[in-house]
């Protein structure tokens, strides 16, 4: 095989995650192994550096036809130097994680954050494809985010673009605090977190609803469930994530005016019941010429859009 | 002189405006023509043709120096064709001006809508001079806006992006419809149409103002006057256009992470008085990390940023 492949690599705090992409986002390989960031930076470094290696040497290509490798990693980033400035979860600070690769692979090399990563795979690969303007959700503890525009992810003056999840959506008098600090933002409401705290909130109330006979920790899928089982409370909660998506997606649709929403992870498996939903509102609260063509669809890679979005950066920047 | 210069057209209702940039933005020599859009499309593009032959000819330049033409105007528009699918106030349809003026001028011709062109001349060599990420407003009847992410204007995949007076961001208990259908749009409550409505609103209603003795039509620069005189009614419709401005500002801030806010339009001219309010509201609603370092600054180049936006498409695309 002669043609050219990236490798992608999505850096979670317990497994680093590698994948061999074709230049069409194909992903063809992947592989894992152990972060282990309680050994420090530098055995996290050589770690990734030898697992690209060896996915290489593992397949049926060789290390010449390697264009780059791309890397997603969460965390605050110096983006254009590819530098961790700190990463909550690998508890490391100011590692000059591109210049390492960089020296090992004697390969292009470039790093962004996991969100904008994720949302690069499926613009390019997955539910996006064919696509040049659009904005990924992640719905899962919190809100996540990544906007491409022009088949680009838009970092922002210090990368911090793309972060949905703290829109303030809320009304005041609806309002509660985030973990951010500021009140009313979208993840309050539309995550798994809030989906999980307005349902206890309501079986703490004494609201009449089957949520209250769950024994077990209160999950977003036993909301979404009894829901769709016609439960009223549970319908309301979820009625309530779904507009406040909405909303936001109409204001992020004039700003942008994007082609494609594209919406993961967790609770984004509610599927067609929550999407309707989203959708229902979105038209209400858009201006027609806005959101006429826009579609909004489920994202399709999985946990495998760290990787092929890890390996588009070396295309699409 | 034998360096490059780029001229930039500015096509409004009445008059054409024709601009000479030097590749820095400098805006060297204008001119102005009738528009003459009652003479019909052919009468206004040979205006528009003759008018940038003539600005270079009276100038100290020659045509050969000219590396382009950029023409902004209202409209919905065909951008990569250059195609004038529709003017309001133009009253025309479906018009090619970019291949009309190619094949005239024999010179790259670029077309954009003049909100975007607008957004780019402050972006390029105007208050955000320096900075690749900006986002700008202009409250005027309505509210409009650009929206530039590194360097270049952000169009959306209909050419509809950076249409900020439609974030609905008004909560539904407190919203009025919008022109466009939609209800609590930003330009309801902060262009000057919004301030009016308020303060015909409370004098209606017989609150206790000084805009009751004002017995002409009422004026948004008459409520902002008032405001800084102390009118409590005044002061209250002036906080409500800042609240919303901010709060807008603090959602565009999470979505895109701009560097710098540039406010221009008429009511823009409030001053300080309405910047120190939007700034104190927009760092109230924006995670910390997100608001460090946000400029929200008044524009400078007032009617001069459309010529000199379209010259700067050249250069910027």
């Amino acid at each position: 095989m002669s043609d050219k492949i990236i490798v992608g690599v999505d850096i979670g705090g317990t497994a680093v995650k590698v994948g061999i992409c074709d230049l069409n986002g194909e992903l063809l390989h992947t592989f894992e192994g152990p972060t282990e960031a309680e050994k420090g930076a530098d055995a996290v470094c050589n770690n990734i550096a030898n697992y690209a290696l060896q996915i290489v040497e593992q397949s049926p290509f060789s290390w010449e036809q390697v264009e780059g490798v791309g890397v997603g990693v969460a965390g605050f980033l110096d983006i254009p130097n590819g530098i961790i400035k700190f990463s909550p979860n690998l508890k490391f600070r100011n590692v000059p994680l591109k210049e390492f690769l960089e020296n090992k692979l004697q390969k292009k090399v470039l790093v962004n954050n996991d969100a904008n990563v994720a949302a690069l795979g499926e613009a390019w690969a997955g539910a996006g494809s064919g696509v040049s303007h659009c904005v990924c959700y992640t719905l899962g503890t919190g809100v996540g985010g990544g906007i491409i525009v022009s088949d680009r992810i838009v970092e922002g003056f210090n990368g911090l673009a793309g972060e949905l999840g703290h829109m303030a959506i809320v009304p005041d008098l609806e309002a509660i605090q985030c973990g951010c600090g500021k009140m009313g933002c979208l993840e309050t409401v539309s995550s798994a977190t809030g989906i999980i705290r307005m349902a206890k909130d309501a079986v703490a109330r004494g609201d009449r609803t089957s949520l209250s006979f769950i024994t077990t920790e209160i999950t977003a899928k036993d909301v979404i469930d009894a829901a769709k089982a016609g439960d009223e409370v549970a319908t309301r909660i979820v009625a309530r994530a779904a507009y406040y998506l909405g909303k936001s997606m109409a204001t992020v649709a004039v700003v942008l005016n994007p082609e494609r929403f594209i919406i993961g992870g967790g609770v984004s498996k509610a599927g067609e019941y929550l999407f309707e939903q989203i959708r229902e509102v979105f038209r209400k609260s858009t201006p027609e010429i806005v959101a006429e063509g826009v579609q909004i669809v489920p994202a399709i890679l999985g946990n495998n859009a760290g990787v092929v979005g890890a390996a588009g950066l070396i295309i699409r920047s």
